[in-house]
């Protein structure tokens, strides 16, 4: 691995930006360079505590040949305008995840992003989770024989603002879209989708016409049956977990909790503190973890994260779910 | 309660006849008088431990006058008669399920059994098992506020032989069928069934046209999801789990290992025994129950089991499931 | 094994007796004749229920010849006595602990009771707990290499009534005399004890001259390191663990709850019900246990119950601990 | 908080002063400016590594005025003379347990380290582990009550090569002092001493005149009893528990794994991997909190660490312990 450190802008210092500027931050191997937002102010209180020069238009990042790679962290409707012009300008890009709401519009980048010479990621962090990583290890180790089941149970602490979820293309492109990433990890061809919605909390969700609450079928082409079970809240705290069932055992992961401390008292036994309420909180090491692949990636020359066709992959399985909760039919796909 | 001893006759006394036969001779209120199966050496068997007559034609058992109740263990294709003989005979019935694998057939008996005088019961033994009924009985003290998810995970630890499968109906009338029965334990009025098969392991199974795995979606009346997750296989035994998540927390049954004691080497910590390998241990408790409040539904002339019109419920949710694999789509239902 | 029921003689009808009421007449190998008590009306209550004749005088149930054997449940001063009458009748005895408190009447006795021709078991029911006979057999088994340390945590939910208490013989005598007994399942040559007692809840224990806490360290001949850790309540309901700790491997048995049911919510997770709070309800197994293997003993003329020996050396551990409380010195020990 | 960096020294560059090492560099608020070990190029690797000057003289470094701080992770006989000389320099000081083995030393000590206006930390790193803290600062807010009974049970993977074993002074001095510590967290005032030894499967440990097994009970001056069970192996992993017993509950933490999968086949259900083998790994967290504290107590003026006299104590403790595993008497001991 090269010595040099890796110059990298970051395109975004909204919420998801600021996650992944420590990220930049903690590793050694790379330099924050750049960080650029319409909102100015964001971008410099990064730069305030990480360093870098703040910016407002990601142009000036690409222009200034001081960035190896860029971050995308932007909102979603800027990712393929940004991943193109990082291809463009010779620059490896690790994108946030969805590619963009709209599969035309990804299907129109996919040839450019697949002929690329840098090096372009996805941001589906949850592959990187201790947990499940070591699940995916252990399934490919033959571990539990052939995998015949999964099961995905995903629910948020809460949901997100209202104002957030209206233009977040919905349940199965904004939260599922996490766990079809997940299954795919598992099981890359999939087949077949189908999708249930409900709304049983939220009246603000049913108003935008969205679910609150979703349950989904995936078929891989070896007639493996995925389950992912889905809610906008749970009382305890971030749920999410998962299980592979194969022809000779399955692995469990279990919610993970910050100590391993029980408590024992006349109206509880054996019972642990709620789970974390945040997801940067439950998923702070798969964060770092996928930045240091992505930078390993660079310096390798290999990809070593989700590539762009597994965004594009995600798409089309939420697009499927999304046409299957109205229809109530199952809808084949081809993800080739 | 009467103190006079209920009298009862067992019709059928193959494998499951003889459960109810060990949970007859344990309860202290019941006396066993006939033993009825065309296989006379088999009724023998019983009443030779137990006590009882033992007659080939269940015909004699209705016309002793010495059966205050009857116990349908017989092969599937007899239920409908045999239930139907007990009401006219004014004898009390506990019919093993399904009633009949046939709607129609079922559908015929319907106003006759739900007319009688007598208790018509239906065995579906799961809702009295600790695990589930104590959760449910906490759903319905609104401990986990409105009930909103239910997750289901049932897999037996291998298939039943051939020959037994080839007229079983198929997985959804023959396994599934417990967990709709489960499901409308909890979510009495469902609403709509998608169903997935799948043969990811037996060839045996997929040579008769039916699945050794499946998922089923539910949902109910007020918009809640029900996931079934089924196999016909499980390596670590009796895989027999349930989660009730609702707005203000979540229930979980994990599965019954006869003691809690672990392991801990240098291969693995914490770990078990595999679970149990049978349905009759894993679900002995539960049998016992299910006779004993039958027999105090008799005295008390109370129906205190699942009622035939649950036995029709769960037959089509069955046939929904069946025919919504087949289709790819939904099935909108009426259980009314 | 031979097919006559075995006659059984109860001797003491207060709550141990009752227990064994229950167990007597769950056992079908067994016949209840005769319940012996000074409170008639206690007996009769038994007798009622399960049959048998109901006597003021013990004496009269040996004069019968109709017992094979007894089991004793007579308060602890009358145990001595009983075990030498029914000697002297020829009637197999199976005596609940402690044989006396006072070893000198203990050691008059051992030479008649070790020559009897009659088997004379010891009622240490915990031997027969599920968890600890699992740990036990695979201890043997050797599947945990050589067993180096063993804890046992063994706390009562709260604590017995003072008059109880006053003539219990103390904390050693009366409560941790069943995990000496414990101790000595699993490494029978127990050569060293050191006791500590405390003080830290209960003025009415302390106003006895007695502990309401305890811990023990006992050596085996092989150098083993056994701890036992009391207290005379638990908030949490009957804490009772055990841990085996050998050169390959440990084994542990956590507490047993009814059911598997956890609860998830916003101030816990994976919580459970407090555990039973009664011994009768946490040990109803070993009991019933106890009284199986006291009659397979019987049929087979062997002894499969902990013996008088068992018995003596618990006591004296017991007088051990006692003494060492006292003087904070290790006691040695000769059990043989 | 200043926001000037903590210049920091790290005498020793042995194994912990590693562990040291690796804390400072990921550190944002220290800077590393000296490594002083006699082997120099063990110093060099580390400031190769990190930065800072390497010396083979830590008087240099106190002689540099470039220090604002030390970390002592010499062997153990330097450690007196090294917390004197940072006190006469002026310059804050963590020293890694014991303070020495031999208690005259400490006590010839101890004025002057108590008098020091520099802060004299000692690096018992384990009161930072996050179960352990936790339960901690439960039991200080009084969620179970009053505390009556502490348990540790503490095993190492595996015993240290027999030439560090040599010069340790033996298990109580080098393996439970710890768990002394421990103890002492959470009951500061320990009255009494009881300990007992075993060589069960260590035949170096035993020509060493040393033990390889150990219980200990403490008192605490509320009568509080304290369980100390120790292994210089298992087989499973490092083994390090901690259970807090109280009034209205209990609080238990039992091993770390580094993720929540269990394997289900079988052999084995809910097992997971073996825990981790190596103490650093284990305690990542709690060596990185101590060095925060550390700092953090330079800038705030205020001693967040154990202090001089918590290292006094457990070494009285650890003598005391020596004493009673001779004489089988337990020891009275005043820690003021």
């Amino acid at each position: 691995m090269s010595d040099k450190k890796v110059r990298i802008g970051l395109l975004g210092a909204g919420r998801i930006g600021q996650v992944h500027a420590i990220s930049i931050a903690a590793n050694p191997n790379v330099e924050l360079t750049y960080v650029a937002d319409v909102f100015i102010d964001g971008a410099k209180k990064i730069t305030d505590k990480f360093g870098g020069k703040a910016v407002a238009d990601p142009a000036e990042v690409f222009a200034s040949g001081e960035v190896d790679a860029v971050v995308v962290a932007a909102p979603t409707p800027l990712h393929v305008d940004l991943i193109s012009a990082a291809i463009d300008a010779g620059v490896h890009v690790l994108c946030e995840k969805p590619i963009d709401l709209d599969i035309a519009r990804v299907e129109e980048l996919r040839a450019k992003a697949n002929g690329a010479k840098t090096v372009v990621a996805l941001g589906f962090n949850r592959r990187f989770d201790q947990q499940f990583n070591e699940i995916h290890a252990r399934v490919t180790a033959g571990e539990i024989g052939t995998l015949e089941q999964l099961t995905i149970i995903s629910r948020d602490p809460s949901p997100a603002p209202k104002d957030y979820l209206a233009v977040s293309g919905g349940i199965f492109r904004d939260q599922t879209i996490h766990d079809f990433d997940m299954a795919r990890f598992f099981i890359p061809n999939i087949v077949e989708v189908y999708a249930s919605g409900a709304n049983v909390f939220s009246d603000d969700i049913k108003s935008l016409g969205d679910y609150d609450s979703a349950v989904v079928t995936l078929r891989g082409s070896k007639d493996e049956l995925v389950t992912i079970i889905n809610s906008r809240h749970a009382s305890y705290g971030y749920d999410q977990r998962l299980e592979a069932f194969g022809s000779k055992g399955a692995l469990l992961a279990t919610n993970v909790s910050p100590t391993t401390v029980k408590l024992y008292n006349d109206v509880t036994v054996e019972g642990r503190n709620p789970y974390m309420q945040f997801f940067l909180e439950r998923y702070a090491f798969s964060y770092a973890r996928e930045l240091e692949l992505f930078v390993e990636g660079i310096q390798t020359g290999k990809v070593l994260n989700p590539t762009f066709d597994d965004g594009r992959a995600a798409l089309i399985l939420a697009d499927a779910a999304t046409e299957s909760a109205k229809t109530g039919k199952a809808v084949k796909i081809n993800l080739s």
